[in-house]
């Protein structure tokens, strides 16, 4: 029989823990009969002395069974989600589940809000009018059944050992460890019922994983993970010194997706959604091969397959598609003012966590779990990094409504923007992949 | 202004805290700004990365001004006091604070109880008829001016910070790390008021720290502490590696206390208790010299003066002073069983954590906090190491109520023992003294 402190004791010892012991752990927690203050003893000690592969998979496991799992057998298509880690300007999911829905696969996405210096998901979509995203996994599943795709908020029927794990990770400083950020992310992915993952690993100033070691660990363990779960799982490395595309907030996020959705967008965004888009495909169909993916998505853009199956997801969630073509319809900001270069020169670094943060000070994102939002304010990046930009040109625009952080705001994004000598070639976002 | 996530953060990425954030950190966990999730955090960061000798006064100084600090200084006597690290059998403040108050020195004793494998001087005091721990600071100081001695339970008004994190460090594994351990007792200590404090730092399979290079460690930070805070403060390190004295058990440990005060007892726990009340003199009388000190306790015993004291301690407390010429008017337990040596030979070792478990398990001590206590229970250790015995001789006399712990009991003690072909010659218990 496991004991509560014995088992502390032991990872604070560096010892590995059974799946015995793990799962005594979990449920105990779950059942309040181990309190908060000792499971954040124990999640220091991991946070400190580490989880092997075998000891994540188990508590990935214990996560994911300690709520529902989705069964989605019964449906023929071949069911693919994706997953980042967390960037500046990311949007990527508003456009590539309508493009692998449009091809005809499921992608049944439970997704995340923003918090810190990201962005989230769910935020982006609600900024779209009437847009719900608290939907009971029932009626996520007739969406499914029906248009192929849907974006939802975690229901508390999914995995509840994460969400209280989470909220004690984040007030013990206990957030940035891989073996933990695994369990947390692969046990909500893993409910979704899925054949295939793709895991979105950001890696730069403005992802949680700053190196790419750091990036490339997380990457393996939760391919791994993923493995041991019998899924197909993908992790791709991609660079996040940038923010993502142009824009940075909610609308104007979606903006920019339904713009990519059309074949426009910020062009690094955009070919990062294709790349993502086709391996999603190929994970879902594998008899493809990856080149074969990269046409069909280029296709379902081209002929508008892909925006008409995104009109099909924002009207089975509620929302008002005529956002699609009038942008109007969508929270905008009462100002906007720019952001000057100071002098001529290339833009050779941004940094992007700094834009991250004034972007949720303007009131974009969450300092906490329960901040408000305002779906209206956020920045478009005119200059990015290789850029020749003349001083006095604007780098950045920033739309706002409250007056008295604008000061700050343009002094941060000022300050986050080095210009030099040197022109900066970027490569492709896509830095590696492993499988 | 300190932030408690960033402190956690600090420590957790083995990075040294100052003085203001320590102290930001108790203040706001008593008054509950802080919650216990984030200080077992902090507590297990604190446990893993260490704290610096700086950190750890700060830690000392804020927990000892979180409650009362006695002032005694209106009495012209030196005020000493000696506090042991924890083992089976150390009933050595029963002897020494009376012998050290019959020199004419004060002892304003505040002492512990018995948890885990070890025993307190509270409990074992309390089997005495009447005697009162319980005592209100106001009190304790009229006793300590009218006869020099006490020995009272922590009061809610000394370091309640201890109070609390000890608590919770016991509940999640952080009680043996030696920053906190020194803070803890240092904290308790130095509300006393003292000039001088004497530490008895066990080391060896029945003590806390079971290496000699733990006990230096954890002795060199509790003297350094001491120093800082302007205090007179020696350690000695002294031998655990078997029980001290004959006795383990409350009851039975007060019968070798009043034995010691008449010249009897077990030699080994006698003579370490003529060192301690010698240097506790030496500490409050720089004047003498170690060798009169000596001279001094082996008078005060030979003339009855440590016994007497005693004697009025015990009346002092309310307790039944008639127990020191009438051991049966403590509590005794209904049975005895012995424990028999498996074959002839050198007693080589004794498992002395092992001895101590299973007192506790007789019901001598505390598994938990809450634990009740059954004062008649115990053992007289018969064999020492280094003694030779025979096969069937007695090694131990098991003292005990509830038949249904005699045979693991007595399991447990005959393993405990190691008998072999060398005889083992022990030498003094004190290993080294630390100034």
């Amino acid at each position: 029989m496991p004991n509560t402190l014995e088992i502390i004791r032991k990872k604070r010892d560096a010892l590995e823990l059974s799946a015995e012991e793990i799962s005594y752990f979990i449920k105990g927690y779950l059942s309040e009969e181990i309190a908060d203050y000792q499971m954040s003893a124990l999640l220091m000690a991991i946070f400190l002395q580490g989880f092997s592969d075998t000891e994540t998979q188990a508590l990935t496991e214990e996560m994911l069974f300690s709520g529902e799992v989705l069964d989605f057998s019964y449906l023929s298509q071949a069911k693919v989600d994706k997953h980042s880690t967390g960037g500046v300007g990311d949007k990527t999911s508003l456009v590539i589940a309508p493009i692998v829905a449009a091809a005809g696969l499921c992608v049944p996405m439970i997704s995340g809000r923003a918090l810190g210096h990201t962005g989230g998901t769910l935020d982006k979509l609600e900024s779209i009018p009437g847009f719900k995203t608290n939907i009971a996994l029932k009626e996520f599943k007739q969406i499914i059944e029906k248009i192929g795709a849907a974006i939802i908020g975690q229901t508390d029927e999914i995995a509840p050992a994460d969400r209280k794990i989470y909220s004690l990770r984040d007030v013990t400083a206990t957030v940035d460890s891989i073996p933990l950020i695994t369990a947390s992310v692969m046990s909500k992915k893993l409910a979704e019922g899925l054949d295939g993952l793709l895991l979105d690993v950001k890696c730069g100033n403005g992802a949680f994983m700053r190196t790419i070691e750091d990036a490339r660990r997380l990457a393996q363990v939760m391919v791994n993970v993923g493995k041991q779960m019998k899924k197909r799982t993908t992790a791709f490395i991609t660079a996040m010194d940038q923010p993502l595309g142009w824009s940075v907030g909610n609308s104007l996020e979606v903006i920019e997706a339904i713009e990519t959705l059309k074949g426009l967008g910020g062009e690094d965004f955009r070919l990062l959604c294709l790349e993502l888009a086709a391996k999603m495909l190929h994970l879902g169909k594998t008899s493809l091969d990856i080149d074969d993916c990269r046409k069909q998505v280029h296709s379902l853009i081209s002929s508008g397959a892909a925006l008409e199956k995104f009109e099909q997801m924002i009207i089975a969630q509620g929302g008002n598609a005529n956002v699609i073509n009038d942008f109007s319809l969508l929270p905008q900001a009462k100002n906007s003012a720019e952001v000057l270069a100071t002098k001529s020169g290339y833009v050779t670094s941004i940094d992007t966590l700094a834009i991250g943060h004034a972007t949720m000070h303007l009131g974009a994102g969450r300092r906490r779990l329960d901040s408000e939002i305002d779906m209206a304010v956020g920045l478009r990046i005119i200059a990015k990094i290789g850029d020749y930009v003349t001083e006095g040109q604007n780098l950045c625009t920033i739309y706002y409504n409250d007056e008295s952080f604008l000061a700050t705001t343009q002094k941060r994004i000022e300050k986050a923007y080095k210009i030099g000598e040197e022109k900066i070639v970027t490569s492709g976002l896509v830095k590696e992949i492993i499988e």
